[in-house]
């Protein structure tokens, strides 16, 4: 038998995480029993929402256990199978990764198309995190042609595809904010009207010069002071969709912004925050349209792939600190 | 000629407003142009969105002028009319408050049935105040019988119109903050099931007892920690409809709270400022219904009522400063 290797959590993080809260352990490669599957995973994906459940509170999620396989998307190849409409060679999308060879429950597993996208797609344009650009900026803040999108965090896998969602549905004006003047290159490049790299100035400044008319969307992933500058420079009726705010995720302190919050009455802002569970209704609608962006040449997606399980804690570190362009995934 | 009395805004507000900021000023009453009236006011309103006014800053609303009259709601009664469908005698409503004879374009008058309720009803439970209520609840939070509310600054005008509709749409439970054991005992007699005194603890302590099961709906009236408990006492896919942040209105310094907003993410809860100008489309459903509540006395609505237009600065006042119960009125 062979050997399968996961990554448990090995400690809770306080504030920033470091590897030591991980730990690499060997297993054998489990046997499926009626109704599973084991699968050979290909590509884990790892995501800022995952920091939140190192943290041992009450969320939306449960915590994750100490010294266990931590989770999260994942495709791969079944290996056995003991479960009816899956067989050996198919390729299926679960949500145990983390680790080399998967247990999984028929029930929770996806079949997907190799053929059709490269496997990493199903995590990131095609997955998880397209979905959440999509059902974000459409559903959630309910973007309509003619308008200006701010987009923050804009160079990450769920960022970029927001932005480019936006000008292919019509928004009339595009603005992203990201970390490193490569990323706001990158956006640029994308398609993006104007970007900026907030560490340049008060995000407050940049956000004005990009869109002198305002803001009526805002997709928020970071949170605190771009949260603020957002509310400042948005319309009337102007709709927040808070996907995530990564700026406080790793902090030891509550932020101090937003501040100018009174602004949602005069202004008639609303702020959502949502997660893309709720928006599976849409995922047919967001598959066939992406893919038909995608065949079409219309959206671009980056990936920062890592090689190795062993180091799936340094793809979440650095993801983390904001070191990936796209989706960060891990190759096994 | 008698004389007209108005109060003017003699200087702009640092912080709390203090009777100096206004001028008490005679003048001569008007004399109506072609499709005007002159309306001798019988009661003003004073209300908590009219601080913003006397800043000097871009809003919904222009900045109230220097060494000009204030206005505001006002219901009074038609002495002189150049207008087709008015006469002397008939009684109106309209925004030209804060003075004892209103030249007002007719254009700009509505007329209401002295018969039907008593005057002061249309500034109040028939009027702003109450489609205040009625629109944030309904529309804004969209609430949904066997949800539990909360509002604060429950025993102000709008704050215990919120609490009854709540009530009488089906509300499973009814949460009130006030400013005084007075007021906390009057939210009891009008059927709020838990009510608290905000001074007593953290808002938050007080919620956590008053609402075990948490909080579907939050009706803000005050902000600050206010805000920042509600948010942490909500239930999945809670609605706030911000309607007033009164404790702020006067602060030199933005405020610190809230500092859970990352809550809004995996509880899916959607913030939402509004104003009731933009609901105006409900009024007649609002009329109806709470002419019925107010027929079938199953609405109670308190008036704190001053007597006399130089006494209507110190109105304004103290109502900042929560001395009213229920809607705070000047007769003239």
């Amino acid at each position: 038998m062979s050997t399968n290797r996961e990554i448990h959590l090995a400690s809770r993080p306080q504030g920033w995480p470091t590897a030591d809260n991980f730990r690499l352990v060997e297993t054998e490669v489990p046997t499926p029993g009626p109704g599973q599957l084991v699968v050979r995973n290909r590509f884990i994906s790892v995501d800022p929402y995952m920091r939140g459940r190192m943290n041992d509170v009450k969320s939306y999620l449960p915590p994750f256990a100490l010294d266990a396989p931590l989770d999260g998307g994942a495709v791969g190849e079944v290996m056995t199978s003991e479960a009816d409409g899956f067989a050996p060679g198919d390729t299926v999308l679960h949500g145990l990764g983390w680790r080399e060879y998967a247990l999984v429950d028929a029930k929770a597993a996806r079949q997907v198309d190799p053929n059709l996208a490269p496997l990493s797609a199903y995590l990131g344009v095609l997955g998880m995190t397209g979905l959440t650009a999509y059902a974000g900026l459409l559903d959630v803040a309910a973007m309509k042609p003619g308008e200006t999108v701010f987009v923050s965090g804009a160079a990450g896998a769920v960022g970029s595809m927001v932005g480019q969602i936006a000008k292919l549905r019509g928004a009339a004006r595009v603005v992203g904010s990201a970390g490193s003047p490569g990323k706001v290159e990158r956006l640029r490049s994308l398609g993006f009207d104007a970007a900026f790299d907030y560490h340049d100035g008060p995000v407050r400044d940049a956000l004005r010069t990009a869109a002198p008319d305002g803001v009526d969307v805002y997709f928020d992933n970071v949170g605190g002071e771009h949260l603020e500058a957002a509310i400042g420079a948005m319309n009337p009726h102007g709709r927040a969709a808070i996907c995530g705010m990564i700026a406080q995720y790793n902090a030891t302190e509550p932020p101090a912004a937003p501040r100018n919050l009174a602004l949602l009455i005069g202004k008639r802002l609303t702020l959502r925050g949502f997660l893309v569970g709720d928006h599976g209704h849409l995922r047919e609608q967001f598959v066939q349209e992406t893919a038909g962006w995608l065949r079409a040449g219309k959206i671009a997606y980056d990936e920062t792939v890592v090689n190795g399980i062993e180091h799936a804690p340094a793809a979440f570190l650095g993801m983390l600190r904001g070191e990936n362009l796209g989706k960060m995934l891990v190759r096994l």
